[in-house]
């Protein structure tokens, strides 16, 4: 059975943690979370577990405390570094997660990186590849990556995930179209934002983590796995059998 | 400021949770999560915080032990009910919260009910009136209220959400086409599964706890607080600022 190992810290925005476990669980593959804690905790929170504060409040305990010796690619087919600014910080400044990313690929095991997640890629000192992210790390990631507007980017083992896409281009040119280019944007966005509303919940999957982790299942477990996966999450279980 | 109280129990289902308090997080809704500890729990889950295993294994800790007294209509403007099937039952079946939910309801304040959480309206024996829910349960639920296929009914206060709507129907007519009726379902889904993935991951939307958490953000706070908060989360914050 495929295995994964999850990395989780204060600040990691809760959606992508909890739907990249849950998704790779019904896929069949054993996941482990493993906190790692910000260089300036407190020693006991290094030290004994407790729980992950993430982005919006929610507290989530752990599987277990990252250990380095433990998290290495010998037990898992997969490491996941999920986003949240702080947490994604956290966890890219670790110098023993760099030297893991490292070593994961060199394994050939497979890394995924979610948003803020592909600084990893950078602390880590990966080559120059294609590589995707949140928006708020594109300038950062760029000087030093090949970097990529799709919304989930495979490049060998290594696969990342940006929250933007279609979304992104499709707000852009109704913005264009709605706004003359000569025009400063608008001082108060929530009108704008109300017409572009609609758009924005049709085209909602691109925003989550969904793509992202039916991606690690079909590479992991293959295509029939991710279709058997994805098909109970909207389908009623049963339907074919 | 609005405030919601989102129940959890042992066998919550986690995305449904997760994606749901976030949102509302999100959209500057005060959330506080209680757990609802199952009948016949050992009497330390009763009395002392600890955590909620939800359906996939993810740990979360609750903010508050469910507390009667606490969770009245008079501190919260919304009281959430998440799936999952053996917490939605816990839940469900917890007789203070099958009280809660009738007050709430009297004194206009919202009740959420996310899939298999809409049990909680049967067994609070609230009066007939539109609802959905998650397919598992549509039979039991039937015979007592004005079923629908909606993703998410609003009827008076009480606003339920299934995980199906558009992507079954869409699956039935796909396998109609593919299998003539008077042949049995394949005995080997994957294939037919296969054929089906890329019209699943399109619809994704309509299997998340998205739309669910958006339509809540809209009738605590406005249109306008729903585009800010779904802006963002698909748009880098700052697009219009």
């Amino acid at each position: 059975m495929p295995s994964a190992l999850i990395l989780i810290a204060d600040g990691t925005e809760e959606m992508e943690f909890t739907i990249t476990y849950d998704t790779l669980v019904r896929a069949g593959i054993v996941c482990t979370s493993a906190y790692v804690p910000a260089q300036d905790a407190p020693e006991a929170d290094k030290t004994a577990l407790s729980f992950a504060t993430c982005s919006r409040g929610l507290k989530i305990v752990p599987d277990t405390l990252f250990s380095p010796q433990a998290a290495v690619p010998e037990h898992y087919d997969l490491l996941v570094v999920p986003g949240g600014a702080k947490g994604a910080q956290t966890i890219a400044q670790s110098v023993p997660v760099q030297h893991l990313v490292r070593r994961y690929l060199q394994e050939e095991k497979y890394v995924g990186m979610i948003c803020a997640g592909s600084l990893a890629a950078q602390t880590s000192k990966l080559p120059r590849q294609p590589l995707t992210s949140h928006p708020s790390v594109q300038a950062e990631l760029e000087k030093d990556f090949e970097y990529s507007d799709a919304p989930v980017v495979v490049s060998g083992k290594l696969v990342t995930r940006c929250v933007r896409a279609r979304g992104l281009r499709l707000l852009m040119s109704t913005a264009r179209k709605l706004t003359p280019p000569t025009v400063p944007p608008p001082r108060d966005p929530a009108p704008l934002l109300r017409v572009l509303c609609t758009a924005v919940v049709q085209d909602w999957r691109t925003g989550t983590a969904f793509p992202f982790a039916l991606t690690l299942v079909e590479l992991l477990c293959g295509a029939a796995a991710r279709a058997e996966v994805a098909g109970p999450m909207v389908f009623p279980a049963g339907t074919f059998a």
